[in-house]
C-alpha cells in the first residue's frame, strides 16, 4: 500500500479530505527521503579509490541507512493503518454508560497503539542524524550539500513525528505513560537539533554559502 | 517521470549511485508534501458548518496550495533533468584550449539553468509558509498539528532548496549574478524561519506539547 503505488497517489490522498495519510505518515516519509540521501552519499563514496580508507565504515553506514529507510517507509504505511483504528474507536456507540465506558477504553487503547508509529519514526530519524555525523567528513565531498539536505529534512521529520506523538499524548489520561514517553524522546530531540546545526553550519562553510 | 511511477522507485533511485534524483529534487518533493498537508487542513475546513465564516478564504488558500503542490512536483522532476545537462557539460572534451573554453562556457550556462529549479522551489516553499499563517487560526482546529508538520517540513525544504542554489552559485564566476540571486532569497528565508517558529510554538502551546 502506497509504497508500490504512484507517488502522485500518496500526495493526492494526503491533500484530500480523507483521514489518512496525515502528518504522522508524511513525517515518516520525509525521514525516508533523508535516509535515501544519506544512502546516496554512501553509494558515491564506496568503491571510489579516493575514499578507500573509509570504505568499510561508509559501507556500514549505508547498510544502516538502507535499513532505516525501509523501516520508515513501513511506518509511513503503518501510521495510516493505526490511525484508522482510532477513528473506528471514536465511531463506537455512546448511548448508555456501559457503551461510553467501552468507547473511552477503546479510544485510549487505540491512541496508545497509534502513537507507537510516530514514536518509532522519531527513533529512526535520530539514528539517521547520527549516521550523517561521520559521513560529513568521510563521505564523497562532492555531495556535501546532500548531507546538509539530509539533516535538514530528517531533523524536521523528527520534530514532526514528535508533534504527532504529542497530539496523541494530549488524549491520554495516564500521566506516567505520558511522562515516560516524553522522557524517551527528549534527549534524541536535543541531540538531533545539535547535529543538524553543526552539520548545516559546516556544509555552508565548505560550499561558501552566504545564506 | 517519477510522478506517476511507484513511490518506491523515486526513493530507490535517490538512494542509489545514479546522479539523479539528488538533494534539489528531494527538497522540492518535501515542499510538495508540506503543500499536501496544507491542502488537507483546508479540505477538512471547507464545507464544515463550524467554519462557514472562513470558507471563502480557506477555499482560496486551498486553491493556491494545490497549485504550489503541482508546481513543486514538476520541479522535483525538472531538477533531475537540468542536473543531467550539467553532468553532460562536465563530460565535454578538454584536450585543446578551444575545447577547454567551450567546456567552461557550457558548464557555466548549464549551472545557471540548473539553479533555477531549486530557486523556484524556494519561492514556492515561501508561499506555502505564508498560506499556513492564516490557516493556523482559521483551519479546522482538530488538524492543528498538521499545520505544525507542514511548516516544519516546508521550512526545511526551503533551506534545502537554498543549499542547492548555493552549491550551484559556488561554481559561478559572475559575482553580480551570485549577489542578485542571493538578494532574492535572503528575505524569504528570514520570513519563513519566523513563520515556522511562530506557528510551531503556537501549535505546541495549543496541544499542550511538553517537547
Amino acid at each position: 500500500m502506497y509504497i508500490d503505488e504512484p507517488l502522485k497517489k500518496y500526495l493526492d490522498e494526503t491533500a484530500s479530505g480523507a483521514p489518512t495519510p496525515g502528518g504522522g505518515s508524511v513525517a515518516a516519509l520525509a525521514g525516508a527521503l533523508g535516509a535515501a540521501l544519506t544512502s546516496m552519499v554512501c553509494n558515491f563514496t564506496v568503491g571510489k579509490e579516493k575514499y578507500k580508507d573509509v570504505e568499510t565504515e561508509v559501507s556500514q553506514i549505508l547498510s544502516e541507512s538502507e535499513s532505516l529507510r525501509s523501516k520508515l517507509l513501513d511506518l509511513m504505511v503503518e501510521d495510516t493503518q493505526v490511525y484508522s483504528e482510532v477513528s473506528k474507536a471514536y465511531g463506537m456507540p455512546r448511548s448508555t454508560s456501559e457503551e461510553k465506558e467501552a468507547r473511552t477504553q477503546a479510544i485510549q487503547k487505540a491512541i496508545r497503539i497509534a502513537l507507537q508509529a510516530p514514536l518509532e519514526a522519531a527513533f529512526c530519524c535520530h539514528k539517521i542524524m547520527k549516521l550523517n555525523e561521520p559521513l560529513l567528513e568521510k563521505g564523497n565531498q562532492n555531495l556535501i550539500s546532500d548531507v546538509g539536505v539530509a539533516v535538514l529534512l530528517v531533523e524536521s521529520a523528527l520534530r514532526s513525528a514528535i508533534l504527532n506523538v504529542e497530539i496523541n499524548l494530549s488524549y491520554i489520561k495516564d500521566e506516567d505513560f505520558c511522562n515516560s514517553t516524553r522522557e524517551k524522546l527528549k534527549s534524541i530531540m536535543i541531540e538531533s537539533s545539535e547535529i543538524k546545526s553543526n552539520i548545516y553550519d559546516k556544509v555552508k562553510e565548505v560550499i561558501g554559502a552566504k545564506l
